[in-house]
């Protein structure tokens, strides 16, 4: 079982959508089972930004940002994932021969949890308190649902926002979900698929790719990350510490992107005392 | 086996879904299976008006209006009826206990069928040839997914477009897509809910309701009927000479919609020599 996230990034398009799918056409033509999980926020920001709803973001106590998503903004949010991005990738898909069934956290309950309504922080400095916001954290998987679809010979194509209580959409992070998944599937990779090489110790510099970071001694990796590159490794840590083969971070925009990551191009995670491997 | 369509106009939004989630959560805990199919339009109009695409219809040489479905407007329909009127519903019969998963005609080829990418025609009052449209009819279903999750438990709420050839969606009209789906099925009930008791002999006076059609019959309401209603008549009678037990027009704003329907109220067309039933 391979998870395969594809991040929601402007530069992963269409046209990256048609070379995943082809990609993905051979490899499961072969009898790999995959379940794809992708992002939409280049599609969510530039719909936003259209109906006049520019992101309001809140900084917490702890420093971590986020996005403040009232209910209009969940349903922009509902519009580019589920809609605009979800369909486009189903409709790659199926024009590659993939049967796939494009699905998002409410449906079936596939990806259900608990909502937070209130976000405290601040907002350009000043200290806010903004409710009805519909953020929220992942608790329960239906594998059953993706078992049913996978053994039907379906791809399933999956997306935030998740179900939180009656039945409200809560904006959970992709690649958690991604992550939720491969430890519950019990997959054997996690591969994930963002608009630069990998990792990198200087995001300005794509030759800077972090090729290994082994889990048994992460340190290093850690103390060159910065930012987002911290909680992506720190995520990537926690799934190969909860069973899953191996992580990798790869290139969206390459051709062959997945059978490239498969073959250890990117950045991988391995788990302690794993042999590197260069080919699937 | 029951098909209900719920149209997708401005009189049909959040609290008529609970209202048919809950009708449909007592429905299919009695064991009745459901497929729902929903529309989309007053969404879709409203987001391409704040997009700033406005409608452009186009009318054929026999009268036809439809709207020119450039691929901008095609990924605002997308947006409207798979992103929001979708999940959304969704949300709804989940927030009942009803374990829903939507899917549009894309999702495992639900619908799939042939694109008409060149649409001629007038528009205000000149002859025009517009390539790139997005409309087609419907040509195949996939039955077996429908089965895999009416089995695993699960109501299917179906939305438009469909799957055309390359992956491309096709605009196809939500009434078609419920009435296919419920010949294909063998159901014995098609029940059309929009913001209207049902078809009026005079649009203006909710009065002037038709409370009942007789297949055997048909001259008289199809002489009193008019504009799209016509068409609806025809569906209608086309379903009822293909099997379908039942066809009922009701009113998508009621409590109880679906009860309502069922026990008659709205107007029923019926097969020729099928006594009138009063109850489901």
């Amino acid at each position: 079982m391979l998870v395969v996230k594809i991040g929601g990034g402007a530069a992963i398009g269409a046209e990256a959508f048609a070379r995943f799918a082809a990609d993905l056409a051979t490899l499961t033509a072969e009898g790999q089972q995959v379940v794809v999980v992708h992002g939409g926020n280049a599609e969510f920001s530039a719909l936003s930004a259209a109906l006049g709803m520019p992101p309001r973001m809140v900084t917490s106590a702890s420093g971590r940002v986020t996005r403040y998503t009232d209910r209009a903004t969940m349903d922009a949010m509902l519009m580019a994932y589920c809609g605009k991005v979800n369909k486009t990738l189903v409709g790659a898909l199926q024009a590659a021969g993939v049967n796939a069934v494009g699905l998002s956290g409410l449906d079936g309950a596939l990806a259900s949890g608990r909502r937070k309504a209130v976000l405290r922080g601040t907002e350009d400095g000043k200290p806010k308190v903004l409710r009805d916001d519909h953020a929220g954290t992942i608790e329960r998987l239906n594998l059953d649902l993706l078992r049913l679809l996978l053994g039907g010979g379906y791809l399933p194509v999956l997306t935030p926002p998740a179900l939180g209580e009656g039945g409200v959409p809560i904006n959970v992070d992709g690649d958690k979900l991604a992550l939720e998944l491969a430890v519950a599937l019990g997959a054997d990779g996690l591969l994930f698929f963002s608009d630069t090489p990998g990792l990198l110790r200087d995001i300005t510099d794509e030759g800077s790719l972090v090729r290994e970071i082994d889990a048994a001694a992460p340190e290093a990796a850690l103390a060159a990350a910065s930012g987002r590159m911290v909680v992506k490794v720190e995520a990537a840590l926690g799934a190969v510490g909860r069973g899953v083969g191996r992580v990798v971070f790869a290139d969206g925009r390459a051709e062959r992107p997945v059978r490239r990551a498969l073959d250890g191009e990117g950045t991988v995670v391995r788990a302690a005392g794993v042999a590197a491997e260069t080919a699937p």
